[in-house]
């Protein structure tokens, strides 16, 4: 399928030949069953026209937003690092999301993919790992997948942040579309629902984050609002922070503030459990208020209401996901990409 | 929250007190944010009330079916292992799915759960196994968390499930809800998607299972299917089977009746890039006549028609999911508790 479709060149609300200057598209899948991403900051490029094509359907699901799409199949002419070189120079695009079989000049990828990654985020997925699968793409675009621990340690070496998940590959790629690196790797985690701040509290510590401690002026803080009735009595005020299930959207945004003037904390964790009878919409505009500084990342599983709310936070620009393990692959990720940024202009 | 809640008992459809005689549920939560999944092989226990209300909320939303539901809290009267004790003999019940943060008497839960496993599948999420996460668990639930290590030794010896994934909790527990273990660890995949194909071959071999080698009859039959023009001729009929990206639902049916008949095929994956112009929803009939023996799991990523495709699958039979990683991690647990009942049977 990937040599028969060629190159696409797409743009946003359209798979196909995507002409800028008039907007104009020409789709070759039937539009009943093929949406297209809204805009946004990732930038795709898929070595595979079908899983490309998936995955254009799948993202506009998600709500992640696109800036460019290539497909390049088994790149005649074009290789991904000459779209690579060109997205970093594209102010629309925030970060590159790249699905590969093989590279066929690692020298020429590794040395672009450097000078990329200093300007913005490179995240692939690379199929091929396994002999068996390598076998398997070698049938399919012709690559020559090579082992894995290669491209593993280019990947390093460049700056390349990678993951053998699909589902970890969009996660990582909304939160760098939407968030800049933070300073450290302290996170705070604020609640309506203990459960769920606990199973964030094993995430963090699992994908080596660390939680925040506050500091003596955060603790007073907590107590005065505890006495102003603003917080509530029987809550927990240690890290994570439990506003407990009876929270409004007052009390995320009461809470939400004193953890982001805490200097140890340098990323924040936002649980909503959203069948909580006490939430209204208007937590988004309180809380996206707060939006830009430190990242903060959203958890909120659950089914309309839910996604309603979560679609209104990733607007305005706090990256959503449904379990614990995402949210935390998504500031890794991010903590991850600022280390990288540092070493390469020390170097 | 969960204290508040105190224990329910609730049936499809309902949160709060149902009544399996008439029929009638009391609910908590406000209905248009609260969605119930509808009637299924999973019981869910909860030790966190939030929790386990908006994981009901998400299990709607996913297509999950439910056959009880119970939030006990602090477990001051009863445990869950009265509760496994009783769903065990549920008949409705084909799998129980535990959220826990701690258990009261460590030696009778393995017990029961000896007993419940060898009868049927137990998949758990233990929250607080980091020294951070119990102590957050501790303020939650008053629950002693315990080292983690001495956990996971309980669950592995009484033959429970268990991941740290939320997202993988449910991918499990639909598996195991719909399908029996397969009688070995050996994987066919067939795809309409050569890189989703790649992908999922590394996904099967990086979760310890493996590509089934396809006996002579298959290859033989496969190439007189080719010869026939049933199966395109440029296709791949190696493993994975690429039917390649014009594949109609015919074409389906034929490749998933040669593996299927293929003895060194213990399961087998079936990747649908539903964007596809000549895919029509008759595959989903086409292909759920042909479930019911070894097992089938889904990967259809996408949004309305590949949902729509995805559904329908599993209402024949067909778990779906949207990435091969969780495609094996559901293919892999059915293996590993088809070898925990084994050794049950024996010990």
């Amino acid at each position: 399928m990937a040599s028969r479709y060629g190159i696409l060149l797409v743009g946003p609300n359209c798979l196909g030949i995507y002409n800028s200057e008039n907007g104009l598209c020409s789709i070759f899948n039937p539009r009943d069953r093929q949406r297209f991403p809204g805009p946004g900051g990732i930038a795709l490029l898929s070595q595979s026209g079908a899983l490309g094509a998936a995955m254009l359907d799948w993202m506009a699901d998600m709500g992640l937003g696109m800036s460019k799409f290539v497909s390049y199949g088994n790149a005649a002419v074009l290789e991904e690092r000459h779209f690579m070189e060109y997205l970093a120079g594209d102010p629309k695009t925030r970060v590159i999301a790249l699905y590969i079989e093989g590279v066929k000049d690692g020298r020429a990828f590794m040395e672009t993919a450097r000078r990329v990654v200093a300007r913005k985020p490179v995240i692939v997925i690379k199929a091929g790992r396994s002999r068996e699968g390598a076998q398997a793409a070698s049938s399919h675009t012709g690559s020559m997948a090579g082992t894995f621990e290669v491209y593993e340690g280019a990947f390093r070496q460049s700056g390349i942040l990678y993951t053998k998940s699909l589902r970890e590959f969009f996660v990582i790629a909304k939160a760098l579309s939407k968030l800049r690196p933070p300073r450290g790797r302290r996170v705070a985690i604020v609640t309506n629902g203990g459960g769920m701040g606990v199973l964030t509290t094993d995430a963090v510590i699992e994908g080596g984050l660390e939680l925040a401690r506050f500091s003596r002026e955060t603790v007073d803080l907590f107590r005065r609002l505890v006495s102003e009735g603003r917080l509530p009595e029987h809550g927990a005020y240690g890290n994570p922070v439990d506003i407990l299930g009876d929270a409004r959207p007052e009390t995320y945004e009461d809470a939400l503030k004193v953890v982001l003037s805490d200097p140890s904390v340098d990323m924040v964790v936002l649980i909503v459990i959203a069948v909580a009878p006490t939430l209204r919409l208007d937590l988004v505009e309180r809380v996206t208020a707060l939006a830009g500084g430190k990242p903060i990342v959203g958890i909120i599983p659950g089914s309309d209401f839910a996604r309603r709310m979560a679609r209104g936070l990733e607007e305005g620009g706090i990256p959503v996901y449904e379990t614990p393990e995402e949210a935390v692959a998504a500031l890794r990720a991010l903590h991850q990409y600022g280390m990288i940024r540092e070493r390469l202009a020390r170097s």
